[in-house]
């Protein structure tokens, strides 16, 4: 089991490390995927920590149908246009034609906001924070797994306001919670900001975004927070009697991120060994090699193990007989697990083991008697390391640019920050010929903009380029 | 706001009761379901503890795909007739007509299949140990909110094993996982056993039955455990290589329960006020009502809150302007919360506050000092005395008969325990004219088996007759 090289071929290589580490593999049905327990205890770790700080805002877990009538998906009309080409539709169902077709949830907007128009009566019923775990089918055409799968797994927020100032604010709220959980667990920094018209949720009034750059200098969206005014209010009539006794729409918001997040980790931080996690995310955060069967060396393993298991670290004791030393030092460096520690009858003689470091590949002989407070050590600094260079490369790999030709060049190995002029037909263009979009025009924009990077018309906006997954 | 009689109308307050505590309500398509903040926080509970005990079994979780392709339901013979009648398929995805349809996944030992036959080459693959948390379809004619629901949440573990003799021990400690899980968090004792080759799962060669006894007598099958023997493993040529390089076919286990063990919970332990919920699953264990709005009490209040979170209890303090406190009584006894503490500026001179048990409706004054004690060991008490009640009405419901005619008034009250011969034609006698089933063969058995209480001829097992839902 070999992988590709990732500077020559990295489409393969992230294909082979998927595969190969355990992480998933293609359903039997084109698009979907089977996330095997190595991806799938990636997921759980994501799905905890997150849970946690989405439950910190407010917000509380429901769980609404996977069967949404057709008629509701049409009611709001740049949702149809926009999710038309993606439905699953069941039309068979009981052994019997369906009066009415069923689409396959694509999102939750609209079935929500139905029960929004229900469970919302008066002022004092706002605001209602919900939040949803579940699968969602779009049909794919090029499906990659993890990046665009026709089953993924996500969460979805769903909130309903008095105001159109709260929807605002938990809108960029909702961003800054991905933000931080992604950058301080995941270690992937991000650019963050608002998506131009046409890249914009469809139903949104604004769509804010974060992007990440993967090795290969493209972006890969990570997750979204959408502001939705009270477009959905108005068709499902999500009304509240406020205070001076009068109906008004809720101003409404909708964020979410997906199993998309995982193949984000394996891009942005992969080396050519394989798997890189960072210690937070990582299901086995240590694992203990014994290099030789030995009772002694197994005794002091097993005891290790007690030790770190009892500081909270998640490690595990790799005791097939069946493979040698060397195979499980490829097998767990292949899946990213943040530290090694190699335990052999000449170390035990001096009471000490070895500890090796994913990321930078460092060994170290430690004490034994140390060894729980060097792992910890080790692990927290991986963390911030791991950030930290990933943060020098986005900034490394993000060029200023002045001029058409400096942006094509720019784009083709990283981002590009310059001017835009807000005109479609700049992006289209870019799109066309250099295969990159506009990522997000960030929060804070300079005082003065210079010319269209593209047309050389006056800049509105100064913006992030890239291609994208 | 009022609910039916527990006593007159069981089914009525069965639906006010879910409804009004809000628990759930039916979705758009009709058959399913929506799991509201407070429901869903019930399954929240559930799902972390089961999910540690069944990780604790070896097993792992996995995710496998919504979308199964039809040719799979119809390789295993008896599945797919015994699946036809309920199965809902996607016969357009994408803006175009499927090649094949796609069923949604009833259950998911076919696909699951399709990837052991890859994943299983050797007789060191074994045991493969699976389980995953999933939405899955069955078309429901005659739904019912947590009971029967065409689209609901469930976990299925999956499991492959070289002999029958591990696939036999695996049923069997799986079903003893979820006695004690329903038993000991739940607070519900059960009747455990195999099911009547009538009642097995389409495609098992055993399936093993957990039923509880509901307030009506009536019974509710809350998780079964199937033996798959080598069916599926033959249709999708689930093989492994054994020690003396010979192909052999794997023996093959699943198990499940669902969201409607909310339904379960829910009839078994209400009463005339609604909800009763047994400590270890109450999403709100204790809940602090101020009885007058007053300064020192809010900060008694805030302080004791404090305290009891830091206790690990799950606490909430009500601190709603909108509503009386005999409101807030009503409400929180509604939706079962197992201790009140009242705390007024009258019991605050005192240094006191009163602390009021769901179950019992017991009320008891104590000093705030030594509230915490209290509430804990009151939220102890009760889940101790829900078990017990309900084991002994249980005992008391079960009525050992010897004819028919006992059998019959005996199933109109609750469960009867008698011999039967095996005949399939008076299982269908006794639905038919009493509308009661055979709901497991216990696993003791009694040494001599009288005449059957149907058909009088020889009995061969001594069973547990009752109507379910």
């Amino acid at each position: 089991m070999k992988i590709a090289d990732l500077n020559t071929d990295f489409p393969q290589w992230y294909q082979d490390v998927v595969q190969q580490a355990g992480l998933a593999e293609n359903g039997p049905v084109r698009g979907t995927m089977i996330i095997k327990p190595y991806g799938y205890a990636i997921w759980e770790v994501m799905q905890r920590e997150l849970d946690a700080r989405i439950k910190a805002t407010g917000a509380q877990n429901a769980y609404f149908p996977l069967f949404i009538p057709q008629s509701f998906i049409n009611r709001e009309k740049e949702h149809v246009e926009g999710f038309s080409p993606e439905l699953a539709v069941v039309t068979y169902a009981g052994g019997a034609k369906l009066a009415e077709p069923l689409v396959i949830r694509p999102t939750s907007e609209t079935i929500i906001n139905d029960s929004f128009s229900r469970w919302i009566k008066s002022y004092r019923d706002l605001p209602v924070l919900i939040n949803q775990w579940a699968n969602i089918v779009r049909w794919e055409l090029r499906p990659r797994l993890f990046l665009r799968t026709t089953e993924f797994l996500w969460q979805e927020g769903h909130t309903a306001h008095a105001t159109k100032a709260e929807a605002d604010a938990k809108t960029r709220q909702m961003l800054r919670v991905y933000i931080d959980f992604i950058e301080e667990f995941l270690a992937i920094p991000l650019v963050a900001g608002e998506k131009t018209t046409g890249e914009r949720f469809a139903g949104a009034t604004q769509t804010f975004s974060i992007e990440a750059m993967m090795h290969d200098g493209k972006a890969l969206q990570m997750g979204t927070s959408h502001n939705l005014g009270q477009n959905f209010a108005k068709v499902f009539q999500t009304q509240y009697l406020d205070e001076k006794n009068k109906q008004q729409y809720v101003w409404q918001t909708s964020w979410g991120v997906s199993t998309r997040m995982i193949g984000g980790l394996v891009m942005a931080h992969g080396d050519l060994k394989g798997l890189v996690l960072p210690p937070a995310v990582a299901p086995i955060q240590a694992v203990i090699v014994p290099i030789k069967t030995d009772p002694q060396v197994d005794a002091a393993a097993k005891k290790l193990n007690q030790d770190l298991k009892k500081q909270g670290i998640r490690v595990k004791l790799d005791d097939r007989d069946s493979v040698s030393a060397g195979f499980k030092f490829n097998d767990w460096e292949l899946k990213g697990v943040p530290v090694r520690i190699e335990l052999g009858p000449k170390d035990l003689a001096e009471k000490k083991c070895v500890l090796v470091r994913r990321d930078t590949g460092e060994k170290h002989n430690f004490l034994l008697t140390g060894a729980v407070k060097e792992v910890k050590a080790m692990l927290a600094d991986m963390q911030t390391t791991l950030l930290a260079k990933r943060r020098t490369e986005l900034t490394e790999r993000t060029v200023a640019v002045h001029n058409y030709d400096n942006l094509k060049v720019a784009v083709a190995n990283g981002f590009a920050a310059g001017a835009w002029c807000g005109a479609a037909n700049d992006e289209a263009k870019l799109k066309e010929e250099a295969k990159a979009t506009i990522r997000a025009i960030p929060f804070d924009q300079p005082e003065k903009i210079g010319a269209c990077v593209i047309c050389g018309q006056a800049g509105r906006h100064q913006v992030v380029f890239g291609r994208a997954y």
